[in-house]
């Protein structure tokens, strides 16, 4: 059973939110931050808190490796055992890396992300140098279960640059050649529910294209960025999504810093923004996201 | 002054070569790795020896951080120390790491990669996401000189995958369209020598491309991967060099391994082999390297 299966449980089982640790310091409450040995420790402890409070609420976590990497080796200490805490609580982890190298050094990467300190249940991989650079990680699928997800058409305004651009053949965009060559790859892997091992990367701000690629790609299991603070709502995610399943739905800062608006509802200083406050409103937060997309289903 | 133009001159004192550090443990004399505490510290061992004895005959080294971040934690530290090394001797190092991500991320990723632990000259980027994903690295290339290459058109064969495609405007290919956007901002953000802070990664195996791209993209540098065990020869490559300079050209494996051909040649056993001996023949291996393709500019 490839991870892709275990996700799709997973929504089944608890809906379509992945919660996404993109944790910089500066989304802490600050008497944790100033309480804390280290940034890194302070994201740490952060981190943990969160997990504990939404781990009923969402399908898996993402964190976004960049934010990590900013605090140096302290940091990636600190990124090893975020996962490692997911992974052991029996969670599923997107380690969002958007790797993308020739063949040989993809081996590497695989290894280095699919084993180790840095073992993650998923990765997110980027296409640009063609398919030999995503292929060295399948081996992984095969043996060890693991997936991952390949950038397609985001969900920033760059994405117009190249993922949009039209192709001479076939009135296509380069983002259904990158599809095209991912729904072959999910045909020779394919999941007990009809998902490819390896599935896709589809931002929910273009709602005009939504129907179309998720019709055109029904094998491609979807990490959808792009929800809240990008301008996706819940009725934009529902169309990349099929049957009720097929995606998990990302939100980072809408959850990481519920703990501010919640302060602001309640009229409280932020001396009461401890970690188990912050957790609490990510809860909530997460649960209100969940309901939002499954209303939107309906 | 750029980092381009650091390299510019140090491509007219010492010629074209970029040493490729992707040090495989594998790749060292067993000897070596025999006596060594760990595999990190093997690799940082082998790296300084090999810096040290190829210093004054290579423009700039390349570290491709999958052969570190494959050896976890540990692996990491050596890469902040081989980085750190270079650095210290005055050199100057491209971090390989092919980031790519949205704005808010390619951020924290240049403050990763430009400053603290990791801190690099250039980095190399992958363009799928579009320009915003590359434009939060520029503040650093006003503010710290620091300087990047972004993959064009690459020297595997999955490159005929996307970068390869034909576009519907303009016959141009996936590749035109990054080099495009890529000579607009050398525009805004040129060096001393007429290139650009951020540069353009061509390889050097599809000799039928070289002369178009060179003559369309004049005020790009280039970073050249592709020579030797990828195919590429020292006339290839000088077809992407300009007035004899504009580009470096990458070599990993038949330097970090031409300890073994060396071996071979005297007829002696792996017990000779120490990190010295590795160190002579890269050295040897660059300065033919070197001298090859100075010839092939003539």
């Amino acid at each position: 059973m490839y991870n892709i299966d275990k996700l799709f449980e997973a929504v089944k089982a608890k809906g379509h939110v992945c919660v996404g640790l993109d944790t910089a310091v500066e989304y802490i409450p600050p008497a944790e931050r100033k309480r804390a040995v280290s940034d890194a420790e302070a994201v740490l402890a952060f981190n943990r808190a969160l997990v504990d409070a939404t781990f009923d609420a969402c399908a898996c976590y993402k964190v976004q490796i960049a934010y990590y990497e900013e605090m140096g080796l302290a940091g990636l200490a600190c990124y090893a055992k975020t996962l490692k805490y997911i992974r052991e609580k029996g969670g599923l982890v997107i380690a969002d890396i958007k790797r993308g190298d020739i063949a040989d050094t993809a081996t590497r990467y695989a290894k280095a992300h699919f084993t180790g300190d840095f073992e993650a249940d998923f990765v997110t991989l980027s296409p640009y140098m063609g398919m030999d650079s995503i292929e060295p990680w399948l081996a992984y699928a095969e043996k060890n279960r693991k997936g991952a997800f390949v950038l397609m058409r985001t969900s920033n305004k760059g994405m117009r640059d190249f993922e949009y651009l039209e192709l001479s053949s076939g009135k296509k965009r380069l983002y259904h050649a990158v599809g095209d060559k991912l729904s072959e790859l999910a045909v020779a892997h394919n999941g007990k529910y009809g998902y490819g091992a390896f599935g896709a990367v589809v931002g929910c701000t273009e709602r005009d294209e939504a129907e179309e690629i998720r019709k055109n790609y029904t094998n491609l299991f979807f990490l959808i960025p792009g929800y809240g603070a990008q301008g996706g709502a819940a009725d934009d995610a529902a169309l990349l999504l099929r049957e009720g399943n097929g995606g998990v739905v990302n939100a980072s800062r809408s959850i990481l810093k519920a703990w501010e608006a919640e302060l602001k509802k309640t009229g409280g200083d932020e001396s009461v923004a401890t970690n188990s406050f912050a957790a609490e409103a990510a809860r909530k937060a997460a649960i209100e996201m969940k309901d939002a997309i499954q209303t939107a289903i309906r």
